[in-house]
Order: structure tokens, then C-alpha cells, then sequence
């Protein structure tokens, strides 16, 4: 319908619209969206992250992909829901918050409609919440290892209100990766402290 | 007081207010506020719509009635709050998330002031958590009936970051009733695919 | 890290952060970090209020301060620990929502920074949430005594679409304190009577 389609600010040209949402999880979604949009003739038309009472200090997702043919579209969300349990690998948890780390070699065009990050480069994505913790996790990235900052969340700017500080880094692979993982260490012993075990959420893949 | 008056931006022509809030609900609210305008010689002041962790994947909401006597004001408040069992009928919710629906015939300053849709016109609204149902149902709403889009919120915009498509529509009142409930067919079909039951909060009205 | 602070927005001048964050509560944090710039050598550098679903229908809160000694930020953290518990006296809550009441006598730089309100004089802050209540409160409280209105904040401007009303007040130190003690009174008593008992969260200080 052309008069929803220019409300939701969607392109005619797309014929086909795939789907992904989630109540729990923002992260997690933009990477497999990543994946996806890699991997098919797709594109990404809005991701939003909207709150939710299931999604606990964090976000939920609104990811829309947009496709000239039905099964495109289809397609990016088979692919999207099958990368979902790699990308929820390095999100943990326990009662007192949530840490998120992903990383990638290639940033495709979900990260860069999701953050800005340059299309072709590597990506980390780091997350902490409450946000307190996500400061000390930051600090502790950009000193580890030499990597270029392409954004920083918080409560009041780049989230939506959320209680997470999300600091998004970029450039050379093995610096982003080491970056990343050095975040994590901090971010998985401050909630250990806080609350015991924090464990992931499926497994591990950074 | 005047200096209290001006923060709140309310009219000093207005000597009474009445109040009415909520922590779990926005639509039923603004419907019932719509029918208790109808009914009394009040105005709507503001209507806002706040985040609660009882709303769920929703709104809450605070909608001020202005009145130059007490007993308007008063009388506003109990119209709606005798208003609102019949606008909770449409709410269908589980585990999953929840969607609304509502409608009328012909549309009140309530609605005009919530969403911009004519006075006098018949007006339907739909509501679909997660936000992806949301999309769904305003999909299948546009093409079942030749409604006109009034507005379209999302995660990122109409909405306080709440979980939620929330599509309006105005037009003849035979069709917006026909978009509604085809919107409701969908969204419940949707959400007990995910979750099982999803009744009515009190009973359908539609 | 340069970059870092530059997104962060923090002046270099700092080369020490303390981190004051919860999930639960935005005001007492808030007083607290104002008692403790007034007894160290710190500065405030950003008040947030994230909305968690640890919060209820309110905040929660991220504070930086900036010091250029490490022992410096480390003590406005420990000051701003030891009064939390006092501050956290009168926020009332039950079921139903909570309400807080803040009172100094002589505000400092986290107050003026998180409200506007002017340094050196008496403060009152009236929470109310769900927001109804807040708006009941508040008038009570202009009405109660001579003081003056510093800002007033709802669900859409001047929370983070949290489900409060947020009224602050300054002026005579007695007219302060009188309004937030009235206010509290009405508070208490609205939300008694939808939920029964309504205790103080830790005890009542002011």
C-alpha cells in the first residue's frame, strides 16, 4: 500500500518486506542482519530499538529488510534467525546486569545503518548494563588496543533511554578483536562481583 | 497556582482539572477520555504517554481534562473510568506480547489531540507488540479496506520507544471497522501461534 | 583515551572519572552525588536517567564526576555511597507506584546540574508516580507554601517517558521544606489508599 509505505518511509521500490524482531535483544539481531544482508539481494530499510519489559535494562530490535522479490526477503530472515545463536554467544547475564560483545571482519550494511561503521572494515560492538558498568568496559577497550571509536551510546544519547553504555569501535582486525575481548574480561568479572556467575547466553564465537 | 500552571503549559481559563492515569494502558484510555469529552463540557489539556515496567511490551498514559467548573472535571473522570471496561475489550494479550484495536464511529478531540484524526470522522486504531505483529497488522489493515493513513508510530517515532506498530486510520466508517478487525484477525492469529490463548482483557466491542 | 572522552563529551582537564550508576533510583542519587561535590574536590560532569525495568515507573541513574586526582573521585564516590541510604528515606512505595521527597537547605552542583536550580539555596524535589499522582502532589505542594517553581517535568518532557511527575522547587528554606512535607503527606495518602501501607524505603530524613 503506497499511503503506509510512505508513512513507514519505505521505498516503493521494494515489492517484498522481511521481519525481525524481538522483544530481548538488540545486538544480537544487527549482526545476524549483518549476515544476512550479506548473504542475499536485500536491503536493510530501518532497524530501531525500541524498550521492552522482557528486554531488562536493554533493548529490543525492529529490524526491516527490503527485497524487489518475496523470496529475498524470506531468505535474509532464514539466514538472520539462523545466525541469531552465534551473535547471542557473548551476551551475559545475571540479576545484576548484561554485558554484549560482538565482533566482526567485515562490517556489512546493517552495522552501518545501525551505527555508521564503515562498510568493508572490521566491528566491535561493545555493550554494558547497568550503563556504569559499559563505562569501565570502554575505558578499558580503547586503552587495550589501538582502535578508531565510530560512536558512543548512552542513557541519554544513542540509546533509547536504556541503562547501557554501547561504545562501537572500528579498524584493524586483530586490534578490534583484542579491543573487544579485553572489554569483556572487565565487563564479565564487574557482574560476577556484583551478582555470581554471569554466563553466556548459547556459546562463546569471539 | 499560575507559576505551576505555566511549567505545565495549562490554560489559567481553566480552573478545574481532572485526571486520569494509568501504569498499564494508553489506547482504551484515550477512547474512554474521547467519549467522556463527548459527554461533558471539558476539553483535553495534554495526553502523554509514559513507559512503565507494568505496561509490558506498552504505555502507560496521563491525560489532563480541563474544566471552568469542578463538576465537570469530575464528571469527565467518571464517564471515562465507566468508559474504559468497554475499551479494554479489544486488548488481546499472552506471553508473546499483546495487540489493541479500537474504534468509533465518529472521532472526538481526544483522538484529535492523541493523533491528529479528524473530529466527527470515523477513526480506527491498531496496535500490534512486539512491533513486528504491528507491521503485520497495519499491512493487512491498508489492504482489506480503503482507509486513510492518519499516522504510523514505531519504535523510533509515535511511541515513547514502546515495543509497538500503532497504526491510525480515519475514512468511512465502514471500512475503517473492516480494516480494524481484519488487523484483529491477524495479530491474534500471530500471537497464539507464539504463545497459545490470547483473550480478550474484558470483553470485544468491535 | 582523547577519543573516548571527546565522544564521551568529558573536558581532558579530567584525568580521573568516578562512576556513580544504579538501576534503581535517580534522586537520591542525584543528592547524593550534591553532598559530595560539596565536601571534594570534583566537578559533575553528566546526570543521565536510564529507564530500567528494575526501576518500576521511574529512573535509574548514571553520574560522572571529573577530578584531577585519582583520590579525589574515589572519595566523592565513597561520600556519595555513605549518603544514599539517607537520601533513599523519603521515597514511599508499595504496589500501587512510589513518591520521593528531596530537601536541602543549600543546593550544590549535582542538583543545579541535573535541574537548574540556582546553587546556594534551599531545594525540594516531589516525585509522584504513576504520574496522577505526581500531578496531585505538586499542586498541593504550590499551593502549601511560597516557593518558587524550578522546573516540572512529565512522562513526555523532562523524564525519560518515565510514568512520573517530577516537581522542583526552591526558595526560604522553610517554604521548601513545608511544600515537600505537604506534598509528601498527599502522596502517601493516595498511594495508601489504592495499595495499603506505603513505607519509607530505608528512613524518612527530612
Amino acid at each position: 500500500d503506497p499511503m503506509l509505505h510512505e508513512k513507514m518511509k519505505i521505498d516503493p521500490k521494494y515489492r517484498s518486506i522481511g521481519i525481525l524482531g524481538a522483544r530481548t535483544g538488540a545486538g544480537p539481531h544487527i549482526m545476524a542482519a549483518d549476515e544476512a544482508v550479506k548473504a542475499t539481494n536485500t536491503e536493510i530499510i530501518s532497524i530501531e530499538l525500541p524498550r521492552d519489559t522482557k528486554g531488562g535494562a536493554g533493548h529490543g530490535s525492529l529490524i526491516l529488510f527490503g527485497a524487489e522479490e518475496v523470496s529475498d526477503a524470506r531468505r535474509a530472515i532464514e539466514v538472520a534467525l539462523k545466525e541469531l545463536n552465534r551473535t547471542f554467544g557473548d551476551v551475559y547475564g545475571n540479576d545484576a546486569g548484561h554485558i554484549e560483545l560482538q565482533y566482526t571482519a567485515r562490517a556489512s550494511y546493517a552495522i552501518n545503518k545501525a551505527f555508521g561503521a564503515p562498510v568493508g572494515k572490521a566491528f566491535g560492538l561493545i555493550v554494558g548494563a547497568p550503563a556504569a558498568i559499559g563505562v569501565l568496559m570502554s575505558d578499558v577497550a580503547v586503552k587495550t588496543a589501538n582502535v578508531e571509536v565510530v560512536g558512543y551510546g548512552s542513557p541519554a544519547g544513542g540509546t533509547s533511554y536504556s541503562n547501557e553504555v554501547i561504545l562501537q569501535v572500528t579498524g584493524d582486525s586483530g586490534a578490534v578483536r583484542q579491543a573487544v575481548l579485553a572489554a569483556k574480561e572487565v565487563g564479565v568479572k564487574l557482574l560476577e562481583a556484583m551478582a555470581g556467575p554471569a554466563p553466556s547466553s548459547t556459546k562463546p564465537y569471539i
